[in-house]
């Protein structure tokens, strides 16, 4: 096995911030060659940082080649559809609009290469009425039902710590561009690919759309409770040293639970049964649980939990999911040395085949890195004409 | 248009609950021909309600075919195999090691059909310490640091509101699908594809991934407030009717604000006229806004705010998701009749390809609803043998 799922397949790549750069480094850990493309100022992450690399371009961008093109420059536009002439695949996660406002959108590079697969990333997509609006992974949680549905019930609406917009977003837009190559491969032809971050976190209310035609009477918001309030115990748990999450999907749950907290005259009590009484019971039930983990570390609770079959797991920190040996094991959290940012974990392919190999995670590359390789050698400019583009701020 | 992107894609489907229903959805939405495989007395989801069709399979199965089959009974396992042996792909979302318990892991199956291609998505993974680990999206959010990152500074984790293992993991086992599916393209084989729910999420957590290596001394947890501190205003806001939320990424942004507002003597202000210096004064600021916004109705703040180009978003309910005229318009919300639910709005594909057809969205099927198509036209089976499987509880 040294082939590769996506070998041979040139990405072109405009991607950036979260949204463009995931997507296009899926393509790229499945083993696309993948070209990012930024202004010559640098893409919007860079100004995160005075100096250096920031560390979600770095985690973002690895194993990507670099370049610098201005595309607000005629010369830049003109260089810009020579590399999408040969390419295979275009990823860019600019405002709606923005290419075409460039004299580049799918209508014009369609002409270019026929066979080119286009995919946009945006907040809200490419129709409808809020197409135009801004969208930050805050505006989406707001505008997708995420904020309402996370945080206390007697608490305001409250996001979620992570991105979903961005990463639903920029997966959902990876897959479409497969599932254009896929067809391409009957067509010969390219198409345009979109896929928008509120579109992409629809779905995961799944659990909440399904509330609303239960006509259930739930709050909007439950905690760390389920979702309808419909299963006990469901929670997290106050231990030691943290947290830790504990829920039981069946009746053996409950009794295994029961028996490894050593409080079998739960398991035997006739109101806890059944998940219905445990559910009407829910207050007595969590405190009897929590006045057992509050005597435990994480790692007790979910040893001896674990062992007993019920379903359980540590609330880890940031720094513990960087450092977790499981993720370590599957390589999903790799550590690199990189040139100007020393050692740092970036986040491997959480998509596996069999036959097709892992990726050599390569550095994100700096600010126009493989600017020679790629002007010289694909698109045969000579090393003065390089230069003079520099010195014209085309690159 | 009239062609789809996977069409003639052959998937047989064991997909349960959210995970693997959703990769298969994703899959058929782009035009494969999905057969959802039941055991006799239904999947999981089944037992969320005592009659007809729970809400959620009847969402995360549209344009399925649904038959039964017992894969605990020797007859059931050669049926599957038969099923198996002229498909192009398999989902399933058992616990890890399942199938191999059935007698029909990888190993087995591949030798049926060499050009199988075979996707497991799991809470953990094929390997590593945690891979037997029971994985329900509460345990996945507790062990990938999204409750450590959801919530308000002072208060516990918090779990999202979302299911981002479920959909995270899904659509990322069904992007691997297509990745395979294009590489046998060329190598005329299926491979084993698989995507964990803890792997998918974890490149979610990329501010607080970078906020490590930023040695920042952010708490876990900021509420509304940007995830590093870093950013004012960001916040969601209190309106005359809800919460909106509301950021700056640039001066220029702070400026029209302040315009919008009229407290153009803020935008004079020298201590805010730089993000620092706002972020410096971050309470006065989000008091400032704040106290225009409960003065006005969420969409009263969209419409000054978007005019005057301000990042927004109105915080919206899980009712208001469902009836968005944004997703109705994009078809990303798609009302159906349903024969036994009636009318219900089940979710449409947030992957949208220019030239292969949406999706026609027909509901899901009951239990079992196409056992006499599929087990006689595909397997050819008579109507004897299929009453006899019938009453064995074979299917």
């Amino acid at each position: 096995m040294d082939q590769q799922a996506l070998e041979d397949v040139d990405v072109i790549d405009l991607g950036q911030i979260y949204n463009g750069a995931y997507s296009s480094l899926m393509l790229s850990y499945l083993g696309a060659d993948v070209t990012k493309v930024e202004p010559p100022f640098g893409e919007p992450l860079r100004s995160r940082v005075e100096e250096g690399e920031p560390a979600e371009l770095v985690m973002l961008n690895s194993t990507k080649d670099g370049i610098t093109l201005n595309l607000k420059e005629e010369r830049g536009k003109e260089l810009f559809k020579d590399l999408v002439r040969d390419a295979d695949v275009l990823v860019e996660n600019f405002a709606t609009g923005t290419m075409e406002e460039f004299g580049l959108g799918y209508d014009t590079l369609s002409e270019v290469n026929p066979e080119l697969i286009y995919a946009h990333g945006s907040g809200f997509g490419e129709d409808g009425p809020k197409s135009d609006r801004l969208a930050m992974d805050l505006i989406v949680q707001a505008e997708s039902g995420v904020m309402d549905v996370t945080g206390n019930p007697e608490d305001p609406p409250t996001k979620t710590g992570i991105a979903p917009g961005d990463f639903l977003g920029g997966i959902h837009l990876a897959a479409g561009v497969m599932a254009a190559l896929y067809q391409r491969e009957r067509t010969g032809e390219g198409q345009f690919v979109e896929a928008s971050m509120q579109d992409a976190v629809y779905p995961s209310l799944m659990s909440q759309l399904a509330n609303y035609y239960d006509d259930s009477d739930t709050p909007p918001r439950t905690g760390n409770r389920h979702s309808s309030l419909a299963k006990a115990p469901y929670n997290a748990y106050e231990a030691e040293d943290g947290y830790v999450a504990i829920l039981c999907t069946s009746d053996e749950h409950w009794e295994s639970l029961c028996g490894a907290i050593d409080r079998e005259e739960l398991a035997d009590d006739e109101r806890f049964a059944s998940n219905v009484g445990r559910v009407e019971h829910m207050e007595t039930i969590d405190d009897a649980i929590e006045e057992w983990t509050r005597e435990h570390s994480r790692e007790e609770v979910g040893s001896v939990l674990s062992a007993a079959g019920v379903p359980c797991g540590s609330v880890q920190s940031v720094e513990e999911v960087i450092h977790d040996p499981h993720l370590e094991r599957r390589e999903m959290v790799v550590e690199i040395d990189h040139p100007t940012e020393g050692e740092i974990r970036v986040p491997g392919s959480p998509i596996r085949l069999s036959d097709s190999k892992a990726p050599d995670i390569e550095p994100s590359p700096t600010k126009g890195e493989d600017n020679v390789e790629v002007y010289r050698d694909r698109l045969g400019l000579s090393d003065d004409e390089i230069e003079r583009l520099r010195s014209d701020g085309v690159i």
